[in-house]
């Protein structure tokens, strides 16, 4: 009875700071915001979206007052299940979906100041007048707010970096002291003025404040590109390649894609219109996408990045190359792009987002097929990964006809086992570009060590003393 | 009396650790590490030189266990007096220049693993063999564990990135739980599994724990480079020339130096040797020295990096490039590197280290000469400065002939100025590459936030709640 006379007090107070619309209470409202992209679907007390920073510290002033515990969700396009509540009811939804009303370009900086609940997306379409770009590329249109807390990666970090390298600053609403603004909001490439705080902030899942607004590096587009699907000799080959493209192309190598052909075939099995790039009976056990990209454009002085690329790769035919596609860009990327969905229509996914030093990723695949191969010889490798910044998506399909119905012991034992494979044996992460939230929560707690889970801790208890924030407690206490 | 004892028990629990060599007690020994690169000149307790990570966890128990407060010094290279003690003689030095066996190169993944004792040249020899480069681009020598801890910038930064961007994992020694060893030793360029503790530690002057070992990232030496000594039409041309390259040459930009005619007269002054690259009688107002450098060989399909730059500032000739040295690499370099040693000829120098957005360095170059002019007639701007990430070294010199003798009060006003200039008109900051330690402490209290403060605070007194590290106290009470 308290506990419903709290929740009817503290949605009245939101309403008369948020006025009807922003505070949504009906469960048919709630339930989008509820469900995940990929994992976690659950109950929400009620989901308030504030259009102003200054709401955003009203409500956050209100949570802390009435001990009302929040989760901060952007595009909620995330897939580890941190933007979305459990089943408990008891989590009020903050989205950030309104605030999204500044984006202010400054292209001589090469910076953007922008709103956390805009879009990749938007961000890109203010950004394409000035030939500028936000560098991270991802099939998914998450917020900026929600890019930054989970440091998102893409297929084109080799060249730009993740979102970390590309924020400059940041303004964050802290839960201690309640709904203080801590500012942040530099645009400064260089910046050594004490502990560089904004980078706790930052792929730490939401849990450790709430980010509002960022300033952001942004780039120039590329005025042309090159692309070719390389057939490596064998898996080791695929390493040598990379070497002699980082070499010899190095700052124009974009994206090395490895793909297996089981994820090949899958694309070409479900999508009848995308033809084989090579020859029909001919489909190779591994391939690259490589991606070279320049600011130079193809009249300067006769460079073409396409005869780079198709001179490097000629050198290396015969030997470290069995077989190429030149050019054909589009339809390159097309076939990439399409895995993901390729997957779904063939089985049950059992995805994974490890990344390990590229040395060994030879070793780690060869190691993980096998196991796989050996306990669950049901189970389809459909694997693709950024060989160049060591992230691996070691997908598993577990088909829709197969003798052995899907049960989901029997996927988090496939779980463990790949990594355990990847951390244990591989020196590697059990997540490279996800982040981590309740769906992964416990592998957090597995591979962490105990020192660095307690100072985790110590971080989050010191910024939410309530545990007001978020799903995810990053603490352990040492024995 | 008990203060002596206590240091005679702490001075022989030392030796008993590190036996007679790894402690200099001696004031005549200890001098050269009580005296900064720059700033400081101090006395220390002892000096301690570890050669085992094993033997710096046994001193940090022992500085626990007895509250001896330590500093922690790499090649003593810094400019801020962080890494040097104050004159009470209380201080311990923990020196690592002995903790420097351990250099693992790992080609595939184009990763280091260094001792934090070893200095930037000892690691670039060692990465020569394969090609490979630490591209951190300074006229010092620190050690890896310096340039860690003051997240060192450098004249490649729009290239290459600062060291933050360029660490994979760290090794901290803690001093609580004192002398834990925090792993985040990890090789991956993607790796989201909970908060990044390594930022923690990465440009914090030491405060924060003790780093003894890293993994870097490393890069391919560039095959060729392009030069030029451009003289833009005016200030706003140097502006406009930064941005045609960014987005014209922008993989290959790795250098964009403003070099004023003072700074130039400078080195052509103290230096007979050095001739001026510009006709004699036309040493130009301010002109700026280009680099371009790329991994692709001169060779490689009739690519010359230089054509390129030369055709692109062709294109500009007239309008926003006036003039133009070409090629010359070497000689254009070796007078951008005279620069601080003529300034030390003429005078007095009082050295700037600020960084703002790129979009206001012009107006801000302008008022501070104006400033300058005015109220301090007989100093000189001297100044030079890394246009392209902001950072603005706008050094002036106190000449040794004129009738008013240098005075120190008058060069704290002329740096509260300048600072208060780049920092509250501006939006700049007042270190830029150099960090943070006693010789500017007081502007960090100035122009950062008291939230700021009390949060760096609070983490401090997390990390070391003796207060037992370093010179530096980042915190301070909210009110």
């Amino acid at each position: 009875m308290e506990e419903q006379k709290r929740q009817a007090a503290l949605i009245i107070e939101l309403q008369e700071l948020l006025g009807k619309q922003g505070v949504l209470i009906d469960a048919s409202d709630c339930a989008a915001y509820s469900k995940g992209a990929r994992y976690g679907d659950g109950v929400s007390l009620a989901v308030v979206r504030p259009n102003s920073h200054e709401q955003v510290v009203g409500i956050v002033r209100i949570c802390v007052a009435y001990q009302q515990p929040l989760i901060v969700q952007g595009a909620n396009t995330g897939l580890v299940a941190a933007s979305t509540p459990d089943r408990s009811g008891r989590f009020l939804i903050l989205s950030l979906e309104r605030l999204k009303s500044h984006i202010q370009i400054d292209p001589i900086n090469r910076s953007v100041e922008v709103d956390a609940g805009v879009s990749l997306h938007e961000l890109n379409e203010a950004l394409l007048p000035y030939g500028l770009f936000f560098p991270i590329d991802l099939a998914a249109n998450p917020s900026i707010g929600g890019m930054i807390a989970a440091n998102t990666g893409g297929a084109k970090l080799i060249k730009y970096g993740d979102v970390r390298q590309n924020v400059l600053g940041l303004r964050v609403v802290l839960m201690e002291p309640a709904g203080e603004i801590l500012d942040l909001q530099t645009a400064l490439r260089k910046n050594n003025t004490g502990p560089d705080l904004k980078q706790l902030f930052v792929g730490s899942s939401g849990a450790y404040g709430i980010i509002t607004r960022a300033v952001l590096q942004v780039h120039y587009l590329p005025k042309q590109t090159a692309t070719a699907l390389v057939v490596p000799r064998d898996q080791a080959a695929v390493l040598e390649l990379l070497q002699v493209l980082e070499r010899d192309c190095s700052e124009f190598l974009s994206a090395f894609e490895g793909i297996s052909g089981g994820a090949l075939q899958a694309v070409l099995r479900q999508f009848p219109s995308i033809s084989n790039p090579f020859f029909p009976e001919d489909c190779p056990n591994y391939c690259v996408l490589v991606e070279l990209s320049s600011g130079i454009t193809v009249t300067h002085v006769g460079f073409d990045l396409q005869d780079i690329l198709n001179a490097c790769l000629e050198r290396l035919f015969g030997d470290v190359v069995q077989n190429a596609v030149l050019g054909r860009g589009a339809e390159l990327w097309h076939i990439r792009h399409s895995i993901s969905e390729a997957l779904r229509h063939e089985g049950r996914i059992i995805a994974f987002d490890v990344a390990m030093p590229r040395s060994s990723l030879v070793a780690f695949r060869a190691d993980a097929l096998a196991c796989i191969a050996k306990d669950y010889p049901w189970i389809e490798a459909r694997d693709f990964g950024h060989w160049a910044d060591g992230g691996f998506h070691f997908n598993l399909v577990w088909p829709h006809l197969v003798t052995q119905a899907y049960d989901i012991q029997t996927v988090q034992a496939i779980r463990s086992t790949i990594y355990d494979l990847v951390v244990l044996r591989y020196q590697g992460c059990f997540s490279a570009e996800h982040g981590v939230g309740p769906y992964n929560l416990e592998f957090y707690q597995r591979y962490t060590s105990i020192l660095a889970q307690h100072l985790a801790g110590t971080l989050q208890h010191s910024l939410d003393p309530s545990r007001l924030l978020g799903l995810t407690w990053f603490g352990r206490e040492l024995s």
